[in-house]
């Protein structure tokens, strides 16, 4: 790991030299007032393996992370935010770059209006109502074509249920080039474990990965995005 | 804090010796559905330091802890729960006990019905509601005058406006004995920050404190029980 970073730093040479990426990791924090708050359960844990395995392979990574107890990885850029629209901003100025892996759980709503206060709780009294509002897509935001996508847009699919199916409809819908979906059901102790059992779906159909450590899928996709660059280049 | 720990297995003499006491610390997380939840801000730096400082006065001390960062404090049990119920399930079988501390950043609220699926976002669909149901008070549950109420229980008050005097209703509502009010406004960086700046209010009046960090605090505090408690055997 030091290796790599020092490799990075001195600009040495891997398979993802002269390329730039951007990973999201971590969840997403929305406030309901100044002590409360809406999140998703995520450890970053995957977000943070995948930025540290590209930037290991060569590539110049930022990672953007949400709130997580996970250390800075070494090699790689970090910009620290809160919400949903900190973290697709923070993305849009690390614009242009060639692979966006987009692995934080970004909470799809968040209340309409945060309270500028505490909102009191009345014993007795009547229970206040969330009204939430739709966040910004962040994977369909920046999968959009145009000049600035990035040429690899990498999603997760987070599925309780369905998952194929669920991760397939999800691909299209985003306009992403890969999803990387898991089951992430109460039972299997993935979310917030150290291992992690993917499913990885592209245009060319889809490829079952065994249930394995998180560092160890992070080095199997840096793997599979190098290949993907090679064989582009090869062409 | 290694010898209090070695002191406190051995069963040394301290001014706390022979005396139970319950402290509960961190957040709790209210599931929306298997990845979502609703939560308070809360580090559990403070509430952790007070289990440290009371079983290092030779107290026999249980820490009731929501999803924190913090390591267990030595010379502590520890029992880790997630959602307010559990919590307030954990104290009631830590009972009887002479002190409670209730230091966790506890929801009022939690969704009235969990989904136990993943509630999907439809695209250009309409928002979810979320129907609030209230929390139990475990503060004020546990303050209720009876056989098991602890001899002194202690609350806290995490306000951004009006702190005293929302502090002193508090103490009232809760039949709590003190009150340890604190400003916890976005400006002076208390959430999650290293130090705190407390009003104490009890029976007698009130007592305020310089900031200080949350170390020092949960010395503070510990004493002042310990001055306590030494003052009922006087009389």
């Amino acid at each position: 790991e030091i290796v790599a970073a020092i490799d990075t730093a001195l600009g040495g040479e891997g398979p993802l030299s002269g390329l730039t990426a951007i990973v999201t990791s971590g969840p997403t924090h929305e406030a309901i007032d100044p002590v409360r708050y809406i999140a998703n359960r995520s450890s970053g844990r995957q977000g943070h393996a995948i930025a540290a395995a590209l930037a290991g392979l060569g590539a110049n990574t930022l990672l953007v992370t949400g709130p997580v107890s996970q250390p800075d990885p070494a090699g790689v850029r970090v910009a620290k935010v809160e919400t949903a629209e900190e973290m697709l901003r923070a993305c849009q100025e690390g614009l242009p770059a060639d692979i966006l892996v987009c692995a934080a759980a970004v909470a799809d709503w968040r209340v309409a209006k945060t309270a500028g206060q505490k909102i009191k709780k009345e014993d007795g009294g009547k229970l206040p109502v969330l009204s939430l509002t739709t966040n910004p897509d962040i994977l369909a935001t920046l999968s959009k074509p145009g000049r600035k996508r990035p040429r690899l847009v990498i999603g997760f699919a987070a599925e309780t249920e369905n998952l194929e199916a669920n991760a397939r409809s999800k691909r299209e819908r985003k306009g992403c080039d890969w999803i990387l979906a898991n089951d992430v059901s109460d039972t299997n102790g993935i979310f917030g474990g150290a291992e992690n059992e993917i499913l990885v779906i592209d245009t060319a159909g889809q490829e079952s990965w065994p249930r394995m450590d998180k560092q160890a899928v992070a080095q199997r996709l840096a793997q599979r995005v190098a290949q993907h660059f090679a064989n582009r280049k090869k062409r």
